[in-house]
């Protein structure tokens, strides 16, 4: 019997492995190297130049923890812009949201979205909603073009800080992200992990440089198995609105979405942050 | 160079591995398999039948959180009997409460507690405390023998339900542990994890044991990377108290006890468990 294993370094001394039933698809893009496998324990999943990005097991965590937050804080959202996410996840998630009127998606490397469409359906079969439109261009470019005052929501879905994802943790991004945004402007961002000093050494510059440009800016956290550590943390950012004092429990639950991970208990208990996370972001202050 | 790595699989289909710089000790012992390591990103850390325990690196998230979420329920607790716990972690933070009078520790093995006072002074170095009494037995057979009513809280700092730890997770041990603790006691389990199912159905089945035999059982959840899925589970059952309801944070925050994972927001923040969590242990009711 074949005994293949995907393997990814977490650190220079920690390996997560996850045995494959099937290489199914490899390519280098113009951008990256894109591997899509099948498993037993994840079914199949994704990555980028060899790091894990989705897993059919536990992408509904990252994609509920990085929309529904933000739309329970303002379910008035009308027009979100969405960088990075060529899965598609976090573009389905929005289009249960019968208000939202505009879904604009900037993706660099279309490869990413052709292959989720072909190999990963259920995290990108909404794409072709009629409200979406997608672009194919570097996110900070398209920020730095875009109106001022054009989105109600941003959600910024990148890769790590390095290679195609660099640009989306400057202090130009989220510079141009708070002009793009309306008065009741909510910026949600992909904010790495608390434990891993790589990792966290990224989450507290991106913190950093977002407090500098956001009057509210909060951290929260979730479990997200198959990324390092499974401790993973987003931001949120506002021009007005709290997360905790502006949440608007009974409204999100009339909408009646159905959520495996999300709840509104919970929208309060993953601002809890433990102490060393804390200090690691008061640190920033 | 040495290039040694220790691999757990946390399942048939998934591995997590530490380059080792160290095999400091290796012993089979009267009841298992004890190994201790030294590595680079985790310190020192030991297995028992090669599952992962205790590391330097995050011991101090287990421990925090097996202990404070009960003190900050009822700061009064002064007598407390721990059942497992042969790294001492789990005490020494009990020790760090004035008001703590006694302290019964029962590990079946001899051998775990020793080993770590040589090579975890970190964890193992309060179990010299005066209030500190060890006994090496079975806990299933200390707590049918002891007196009923004697203790104030109880903690289960087990191994997994396989081998030397299945005994802690039957009915017949929670009922003892309910007539050994007092009108106002507090029983605290280790709880495994959703996320993975060899683990979530042994989750399943101590939740239904201990609803059954308490008046009050709720689970929360924290952040421990070294063990599978990173996602873990306490339970909290209880005679009497209710740990959100009953919560003393200014009690607790007098007490001036630092820690660097729990705090009094995190108490509240931990019993917001995600949906696919809640569904599973509401099936056991």
């Amino acid at each position: 019997m074949l005994d293949l294993w995907y393997t990814e370094n977490w650190t220079e001394n920690t390996r997560f492995s996850i045995k494959v039933k099937n290489h199914l698809h490899s390519e280098m893009s113009e951008f990256q190297k894109i591997d899509f496998f099948e498993s037993e324990e994840y079914g199949k999943f994704f990555t980028l130049d060899g790091l894990m990005m989705v897993t059919e097991k536990d992408e509904f965590i990252y994609h509920d923890m990085i929309t529904h937050v933000a739309m329970a804080t303002n379910p008035k959202v009308k027009k979100v812009l969405v960088i990075g996410a060529g899965d598609g996840g976090t573009v389905r998630e929005l289009t249960r949201y019968k208000n939202i009127e505009k879904i604009d998606m900037v993706e660099i490397d279309e490869r990413v979205v052709r292959l989720s469409q072909q190999f990963l359906p259920v995290t990108a079969d909404k794409l072709t909603d009629p409200r979406v439109t997608m672009y194919f261009e570097d996110g900070l470019k398209f920020v730095e073009e875009a109106e001022s005052g054009e989105y109600d929501l941003i959600l910024v879905d990148s890769t790590d800080p390095i290679s195609v994802g660099e640009g989306l943790f400057t202090t130009e991004f989220y510079n141009n992200c708070f002009r793009v945004l309306g008065e009741e402007g909510i910026l949600i961002n992909q904010h790495e992990s608390p434990y891993f000093e790589k990792f966290s050494k990224e989450m507290q510059k991106a913190h950093r440089k977002i407090l500098d440009t956001f009057p509210i800016a909060k951290v929260y956290q979730f479990h997200q198995p198959t990324y390092p550590s499974g401790h993973w943390l987003f931001g949120f950012a506002s021009k007005k609105f709290d997360p905790i004092k502006d949440h608007k429990p009974e409204e999100w639950e009339k909408l009646n979405i159905k959520t495996r991970y999300y709840n509104s208990e919970l929208h309060r208990g993953c601002f809890a942050l433990p102490n060393y996370v804390k200090e690691m972001l008061e640190g920033e202050k």
